[in-house]
């Protein structure tokens, strides 16, 4: 696949799915080239980034921060607790507040599905939004370093084949992978729970068993049991998970040797995957987490050298 | 009226009242210079700012901030909920250690009334206070801002007709400013409902109907309904406040063609005013949020400039 | 003394009692020097430093990012109350998450003790450990800020008389002073409740009355009444402490000309020593603090110059 010189220029970044092949393979470039060493250009004028997180986070949220002070920006930390969210005000018009200020982008995770929406139609807010996950919808950057880890990797997309194994429904990066995944050329299959299953994943890959899937597949990718966005009833103990779901020590011995497995973080350990797995030698669990700071400093870039 | 060369110098900011008119106008003229373009002077040495804010805030604690990063001082957040503080320490010896480890100045929003008058007695802690709220008390930084938006618009106070609306016995700023309004030559005018409103605020200006006064003013300026300072007791149903003391459509179409509306901001809306009024034309409200970054980086300059 | 050129370098700060008397008093040595205007040289390339806090604290928390900060460290908060340790992610997967991000060193400060132990043993996280505190375990910073206090003020340990007065048990900070203080020469004494003293201390110094004390000592070291740590069931009410075992106004009276008072702080004020105490000339409690800023300066460097 060609990448292309040209630098990816966004206004937001909402949905991965909105960017065309070649903004995304741009965008890898670029985190690849932040990787080996390539130093921002300075701004030609102070930025300041606002990172609004109103769900728990770890690892977005801090590897949003690296890459925002590796590129020089200014951040301001929005600590929902104790801010004025708690006198009633909306999110609208916290997001209007922090154009008021100066606020070149915000960072935003919330729980609602398109938080965004009344955002960017807003004639009087200026800054630029980059979702950092929307309730249960969409996850940009985590879909882009996965892209990026999956690429540096193998080099291309092409026939590779790819199994995304636990709880889709409720996950925000699984929709995403799916989609561009098969949009960028690999073949895309599907394990886990059948009630985590939505027959409309179809348009995207198949459903195989597990057991199947290990033999064959270059990529185990593997989803976070979200605890948080089930009602309490989920019907699985940890255990019975793992055995029927998980990929336990047995099952990863009938990997290939260039499989490499996969997770968004934080690990469910014993669940999703067997503990000595996360730091084995297949995974490239710590490696996304590391790619992730390269590929949100491609995103901020993208973002912000086109502002005046 | 005259606006003086020399720069404005303080050891504190805890009211305003305590600002000559000269200070006032001073700080007016350096926050415009950095609002047109004006780059600070690089400090001789490294600021160091903490911002202690008890009770929530976001324009105020984010627009400091902002002010800090543009004017390159170090800032230092603290974070009541993860502090000594919930060992029982006091505010007296939180301050007093902000000094011990080298804070030049602190930005503290507090829920006591002069909670300062400790801080500043003590011949230990050396660190400047600015007050960025205290109770029902004073909130200089936000008075600042307000009349910085009101000059920009008219150029002078002089004979400027102000009405100030709504829970003013509650209202920290509205306090401040009824009192240096008057003082720059503006004259003053109140409504709302009678049970927010002090026979001792006839000092500066008269209580007339409100739908008199939208026909007669020039800055129609609105007081947030502060349900937090309220004891559940508010006897307004939010429609029955919008209706009787709010800035609806209807009252908007009878402003006078150069009148603007403020607002300190986080607006009710529908309840102070229309909704569709936050953005209108005839707003400031965003422009003062824009302004009050300018501001604090001349209160912030008055304040750091002359520390050893 | 001697003091060596050598500058002392650190893979991790985990206990005092790690490092030998050449690298303590290296530490005091470069300490001093940031405090007379030394400055950092810049680094060879960015470093991050993240500070994870579990427990409340505002003097080791601000006083290690106001060092960062002088040290022109890139400093990454973590808000537990925020993170996805709420998701239940453990603290070695926090801590593997910003060894992936990049972060050099965590300063971490935890309830349990020992927290440590897994984090270094990791072949996974690169980053550096410097223990902020755990459980009632260490606190090594503290007392290598007390160490260069008490060497500031005489110059040498040796032969000097050193009284720990209190809480002694559940103190993270007395258990390493008394051992430090021993080996570097310094006589050790005891006094405070017989059920907050361990007959293993005496393997460092002896318990003697208070008022014995007084008369004798050259530094009196009080220590703070862990509310937090006791289960509830303190017998004493804060008078009679203060009467049986704190420094009373009476009591500081009988102290020797050059004797200092010294208190990790946060003080119980009228508790573990008179109000009036906290603040008098023979008082090292704000140096104390003062000075834990340069001692911090001195450990983070030690752990930073050497990283790749």
């Amino acid at each position: 696949m060609m990448i292309t010189e040209e630098r990816v220029s966004l206004k937001h970044l909402l949905t991965v799915e909105s960017l065309s092949n070649q903004e995304v393979l741009g965008l890898i470039q670029r985190a690849q080239q932040f990787k080996h060493g390539d130093r921002f250009k300075p701004w030609h004028r102070p930025m300041m980034v606002a990172n609004l997180f109103f769900e728990n986070s770890t690892r977005t949220h801090k590897s949003f921060e690296v890459a925002e002070r590796k590129l020089g920006i200014d951040v301001i930390e929005f600590d929902t607790k104790t801010s004025s969210i708690n006198k009633g005000e909306s999110l609208y018009d916290t997001v209007l507040t922090m154009s008021a200020i100066g606020i070149d982008a915000c960072v935003i995770r919330h729980s609602d599905e398109d938080y965004y929406h009344q955002l960017i139609q807003s004639n009087t807010i200026r800054c630029s939004i980059i979702n950092g996950g929307d309730g249960s919808g969409q996850h940009p950057s985590q879909c882009l370093l996965d892209l990026l880890t999956i690429y540096e990797e193998f080099g291309d997309f092409d026939q590779l084949k790819i199994a995304i194994i636990g709880d889709i429904t409720h996950s925000r990066v699984a929709k995403s992978n799916m989609q561009m995944l098969k949009r960028l050329g690999a073949k895309v299959y599907f394990s886990g729970p059948k009630e985590w299953y939505d027959p409309k994943f179809e348009a995207y890959g198949h459903y195989l068993p597990l057991d199947e899937l290990v033999e064959e597949v270059d990529v185990m990718m593997m989803l976070r049991v979200q605890h948080e966005r089930h009602d309490g009833g989920t019907s699985f103990s940890k255990e019975s998970y793992h055995q029927q779901y998980g990929l336990t020590n047995e099952r990863a011995a009938h990997l290939k040797p260039q499989t490499i497995i996969m997770h968004p973080a934080p690990v469910n350990r014993d669940v999703e995957l067997a503990d000595a797995l996360v730091e084995c030698p297949k995974s490239r669990i710590v490696q996304q987490m590391h790619n992730g700071v390269y590929m949100r400093m491609a995103i901020l870039e993208a973002i912000l050298e086109g502002k005046a």
